[in-house]
C-alpha cells in the first residue's frame, strides 16, 4: 500500500513547487546500526486492510509509542504524554473546583487487605502482578502491586471519617496502575501497566454520590468530545458489565467503526456501601447515631489516547484534534530555485512568532536535510492539524498556503490578520473531526427488534441498540451464543438517552417483555 | 510536654476574647470505633527532647502522612500532595522551557537490563523488587520495578539517536520507583516507594551535558530556597558517594540543625559516556564519524518534603512557607458574649474573598462547634504561615487580627488594603523562614583542620569544613573510624564556592596536602 501519500501531491501551478512526496526516501544520516528506518513515511498498512497492524504502525510511526522489551508495557514518548498533559490540565482543576484534593497511597497493597472484598477480588485476582522478593531475599508474604485502588485506600477512610462534619472526603490521585492481563495487549487500549486518575469519595447520603456519580461522568464525555473529538454515548453498565464489587457502574462508551467494537471509555461508579461494610467505614450522623457512607470510584487511563487514535486516524497516520496536540500547526518553508532561502526561512520564523504569541501552538520545521515533500509526510504521520508552506511566491504575494490535516483541503491566507485565521480554522478543525466521527459512528447504530437481526447486524459490525429485558442470564446467554473467534456481544450500556419504548416490545433475546434499549456489540 | 502552645495564649486586653488553647481537647463528634483521637491539639515529642518522635507526629498530626499497613511505604495526603504540586508547578514549566520533553517510561525492568551497568547495579541490586508471580502463575522469568530507570530508558535511547541531528534529546518522567530499603524508613526522607522526576538527557558533547548539570542543579537549589525556604551548599560528591555508574555527581546539601546531619537534597548527574558504551548510544556526527554521546541524569523526590519540615517545623507542629503552603491564610471568627455572630462571621467570608481575589489562597474556618483556641492550635499544627482572626471589637474598629506562624508576632491591620499588606507579610514571613533557617544553618557550621577538632566537631553535631586530599581510601578510613551506634561520618559534597586553601594546608585525615575544602558529617 502506498500509504495514501498520493492525495497531498501538490497540484499548484506556477511551478514553485514541485516536490512530491517521498516515500520511504531513506534518511538523510543513515544509521551506523542497521536498525529500522526513520519513522515519518508512508505505513504498510491500511486502516481498512488491516486495522491492527495498522493502529500498531499508526502510533509507533507517529511517535506515540515505542514498544518495550516487556510484552504488554509500553514507553509513552513525548508525542503521547503531551495529550495525556493537555486533557490533565483540563481536568484536575474541574474536580478541584469540585473540592475534591489530590492524594497519593502506596503502590503495593496486602493479600489481606486486597482480599476483603470478595467481589471485587474475584474480578481482579487472576491479574495482580506480586512481589514476592526484594534484593536477594524472600519477603515474608508476597505483596501485591494495585490494579486499582479501592482496597488500598479504604482502610484509611475508616480511619479518618468519623463524624458527619469529615464528609465528603473527596480525593483523587495521578498514578500508574498494573493489570497483568493476557489477552492481546494493545497499546493505550489494553496494557499490562497504564496511567490514570482514579477518584474515591464517601458521602453521608446516596443522593450527593449519585450526582456525583454524573458530574463525574459529563466531564468524562467533555474530555472525549471536547478534546478528542471523539462522540460518546453516556449510559449505564449492566449487572454482568459493572465494577466487581460495585453498586452500578456508568459510563461513557465509544465506537470503532472499522472494527465495528465498542469500547468502554471511562466509568464512574456508585460502590454503595458495599466497600463501606467491608471495610467499616461509619460515621456518626447529625443526629448522633451510627451510619454507613456512600462511596463512589471513577477513573479515565491512557486508554481515551487510543480511542482517539483509533477512531481519528488515516492511511497517513495520526489525525490529532487541534486541542490535544503538542504542535497545532507546522510551519514548513519551500525554496525554489534561485529563489532566497534565508528570507523564507525568515518569514517561517516571524509566522511561527505571530501565531505563537497568539496562544497558537506553532513549530517550524526548516531543516535543510530534508525535502519539503518529506516533511509533509512526516508531520501528516504525527497527525499536525495544520501544515502552512511558505514559498518565493506565497512571500511576493504576501500570503501563506494552509493544509488541513483532517480533510486535506488547502487554501492560501493573507500574512495580515493570519493568525485569526488561523484561529479559527483550527476551532473549525476541532469541530469538523468531532462531526465527521459522529457522522460515521451513527452510521453504523443498527436497531435490531430480533435475534436474526441481531446477528446480522453483529456480522455487519454494526453498533446495536436493542430492546432488552435487562437480565443477567439473557446477557450470558447472548455471550454464550455469539462467543467466536473476535470475541462474544456482550452489553456496552444502556444509554440514560432512551429512545421511546412502546409497551409490549419484546427482549430481542429472551422474548421476554422489553425494559429498556440497550447498546451491544462486541468491544474492547 | 506542652507542645509549645502557650506562646500563643491570647494577651489582648478589652476581653474580647478568652480562649486559651485547649490542649488535647476532645474532639466534638467521638469515635464509634474508640480510634486515636482527632488530630490537630498538641504534640507529646519536642523537637529538641526527641526528634525522631517530634518529626513522625509533626508529619502525622499535621495530616501529611497516613502510616501505611506495609512498613517504609505511606500516604500523602492533600496536605502533602499540595505542596509537591506547588513544586512541580514551577520546575516543570521551567524544563519545559529548556526543551526538555515529558515521557513515561515503564514501571518494570527486565533484569538482563537492569544487570547491564555493573556499577549501577551493585549499587541497587539489594534495594530491587521483584515481581515473581501474576495471579496464581509464576512469571517465567522475574522481573525488577524500577529503582531509577537509566537502564529503562537507555535501550531506547540507543535507538532513537542515529545522526548529529537527534541531539540533544532530553526527557523527563513524573513516576514512583521502588527501593526496598531495610534500614530506617522515615517518612519522606527514606521510604520504599517515593514519588520523583527524572530527568534523562543525551548530548553530543561533554560541554552541554557539564552546562545542563549546573542549570538543573541551580533549580534544585531554587526549590529549596525559593519555596521550601530551606538554605542548600551547591557542590560536587566525592567518588565514594557519587551515582553508581555516573562519571561524577553534583547535589544540593541541606543540614537538619537538631540532629546534625547533612540530607542530600537533590542530585544533578553528569554519566558521561559510561552507559552510552553499555548501552551503544551512538551517532555519527557532523563529519560524519561515529561518537558516542554524554549523558545526564538528574533527579529531586517528595524527600524535599521532609527536610523542609525538618528544618522549619517547631513544638507546635508544622511551619510551612507560605509560598508552598496549601492555604496561606486562615481566617477564624472568635465570637463573644451577646456580639453578633453572623456579622463576624459574614466578616471573615468577606475577607476570605477579598485575599483570594488577590491571588491568595487563604481559608475560613467558622465551623461552630470547635472554639477558637482548638481552631489556632488545629492551624498551628498544620504549619499555616498567618492566622487572621475577627472578632466584635476588630469588627468595630475595622480592622483585623494578624498572627504569624513563623515567629508568633501579632498585629493589628485596618480592613482597607488588607489584601495588599497580606501579601507583603507572606513575602516578608518567606524570606524571613529562610534567613533564620540560614542563620541556624550557618551557626552549625564549623571550619576543623585537625583529626581532634573533626572527632570534637561531629560529637557536637557540626556541619564540618574540612581540608581534604580528595583520596577514597581516606574517606573509607574516616568512615570506617566515625562508624558508631549513630552512623559514620563522610562528605557531603565539596562546595563550588570554596574558601581559599593556602599552600600547604593539609588534610585533616591523612595529612597529606589538601585539594579542597569538603562539607562532612553525618548524613540522612
Amino acid at each position: 500500500m502506498d500509504g495514501g501519500v498520493d492525495q497531498t501531491k501538490t497540484k499548484r501551478s506556477g511551478g514553485e513547487r514541485k516536490e512530491k512526496k517521498e516515500k520511504a526516501a531513506a534518511p538523510p544520516t543513515k544509521s551506523a546500526k542497521g536498525r529500522k528506518k526513520e519513522t515519518g513515511l508512508g505505513l504498510t498498512n491500511t486502516k481498512d486492510g488491516n486495522f491492527g497492524e495498522w493502529y500498531s504502525e499508526v502510533v509507533t510511526n507517529g511517535e506515540m509509542i515505542e514498544y518495550y522489551e516487556i510484552s504488554g508495557c509500553y514507553i509513552l514518548r513525548p508525542w503521547t504524554m503531551a495529550i495525556w498533559e493537555t486533557m490533565q490540565n483540563f481536568f484536575d482543576p474541574e474536580i478541584k473546583k469540585m473540592n475534591i484534593k489530590t492524594c497519593y497511597f502506596p503502590l503495593f497493597v496486602s493479600n489481606t487487605v486486597l482480599q476483603k472484598e470478595k467481589d471485587h477480588i474475584e474480578g481482579f485476582a487472576p491479574e495482580v502482578a506480586w512481589v514476592t522478593r526484594s534484593g536477594s531475599s524472600d519477603l515474608e508474604v508476597p505483596i501485591a502491586i494495585r490494579p486499582t485502588s479501592e482496597t488500598v485506600m479504604y482502610p484509611y477512610f475508616s480511619k479518618w471519617i468519623r463524624g458527619h462534619r469529615d464528609l465528603p472526603l473527596r480525593l483523587n490521585q495521578w498514578c500508574n496502575v498494573v493489570r497483568w492481563e493476557f489477552s492481546n495487549p494493545t497499546p493505550f487500549i489494553r496494557s499490562r501497566e497504564f496511567l490514570w486518575q482514579e477518584g474515591h469519595t464517601a458521602f453521608a447520603t446516596k443522593e450527593e454520590a449519585d450526582t456525583e456519580v454524573l458530574e463525574i461522568l459529563e466531564l468524562y464525555r467533555r474530555l472525549y468530545e471536547e478534546y478528542l473529538a471523539v462522540p460518546v454515548v453516556k449510559g449505564k453498565k449492566s449487572e454482568l458489565e459493572k465494577f466487581a464489587g460495585g453498586l452500578y457502574t456508568t459510563s461513557v462508551e465509544a465506537f470503532i467503526p472499522n472494527t465495528g467494537r465498542g469500547v468502554q471509555g471511562a466509568t464512574s461508579h456508585c460502590l454503595g456501601q458495599n466497600f463501606a461494610k467491608m471495610f467499616e467505614i461509619n460515621f456518626e450522623d447529625e443526629k448522633g447515631e451510627k451510619a454507613m457512607v456512600w462511596q463512589n470510584s471513577w477513573a479515565y487511563s491512557t486508554r481515551t489516547i487510543g480511542v482517539m487514535v483509533m477512531v481519528h486516524g488515516d492511511d497517513k497516520g495520526l489525525v490529532l484534534p487541534p486541542k490535544i496536540s503538542a504542535v497545532q500547526v507546522i510551519v514548513i518553508h519551500v525554496p525554489f530555485k534561485d529563489a532566497d532561502v534565508k528570507e523564507i526561512m525568515n518569514a517561517c520564523s516571524a509566522t511561527v512568532k505571530a501565531l505563537c504569541d497568539l496562544g497558537i501552538r506553532a513549530e517550524a520545521d526548516l531543516r535543510e536535510n530534508y525535502s519539503p515533500g518529506w516533511k509533509y509526510s512526516h508531520w501528516e504521520m504525527k497527525g499536525v492539524p495544520l501544515r502552512i508552506e511558505i514559498g518565493p511566491k506565497d512571500l511576493a504575494n504576501n500570503q501563506v498556503r494552509a493544509v488541513r490535516r483532517d480533510n486535506g483541503s488547502k487554501v492560501d491566507l493573507p500574512m495580515a490578520d493570519l493568525g485569526e485565521k488561523v484561529k479559527g480554522m483550527l476551532d473549525d478543525i476541532q469541530q469538523s473531526m468531532f462531526d465527521v466521527a459522529k457522522e460515521k459512528r451513527d452510521a453504523c447504530i443498527q436497531v435490531t427488534k430480533t435475534w436474526d437481526e441481531f446477528i446480522e447486524a453483529l456480522g455487519q459490525k454494526k453498533l446495536i441498540l436493542a430492546p432488552w429485558c435487562d437480565e443477567e442470564e439473557v446477557e450470558k446467554d447472548v455471550k454464550a451464543k455469539t462467543k467466536g473467534e473476535v470475541g462474544a456481544a456482550k452489553t456496552l450500556c444502556s444509554p440514560f438517552d432512551q429512545p421511546e419504548l412502546p409497551e409490549g416490545t419484546l427482549c430481542f433475546a429472551s422474548g421476554k417483555p422489553a425494559k429498556k434499549w440497550t447498546y451491544w456489540g462486541r468491544s474492547y
